[in-house]
């Protein structure tokens, strides 16, 4: 990765990724927050920053250690949003 | 109560009350924000916000139905804090 090429050093913002997800009743807030937690205990891996109330979760991620966002978590956690019907 | 006084309305800021709670590492903010959920699950309230990254959990608390901050939830969470050993 060019981050990572000798004598160079990474520079620039940090490539996060952000998304909002809505809900429509705090349950379902609740449910996703569950799997949200679930998911990171189960990965080892969490979010840079969850900000939530009764009917919405926005979502930080930080990039991987190369870098590059994290779309592959993202995905994951698309997919717990989708199972929950929303 | 005052907000409640026939033809008068309540104006100006809702008195919400707000902390930060700080932690050395991700294992105990997590114990914290299940103990967090296990209480909002109790008490059938939750916070109006909740914004937390690995280390740290920032609480906002709505007024109370009479319109006071509500201080009585702050302390159970204070509770948790305190509990958790932090």
């Amino acid at each position: 990765m060019a981050e990572h090429t000798h004598g160079w050093e990474s520079r620039g913002q940090a490539k996060t990724l952000f998304r909002r997800f809505a809900f429509e009743r705090y349950a379902q807030t609740r449910d996703f927050m569950d799997d949200l937690s679930a998911l990171a205990e189960t990965e080892g891996v969490h979010p840079q920053n969850i900000n939530f109330g009764s009917t919405y979760v926005n979502v930080t991620l930080d990039p991987t250690d190369s870098g590059e966002a994290n779309h592959a978590l993202a995905q994951r956690i698309d997919a717990l949003y989708s199972a929950g019907g929303a």
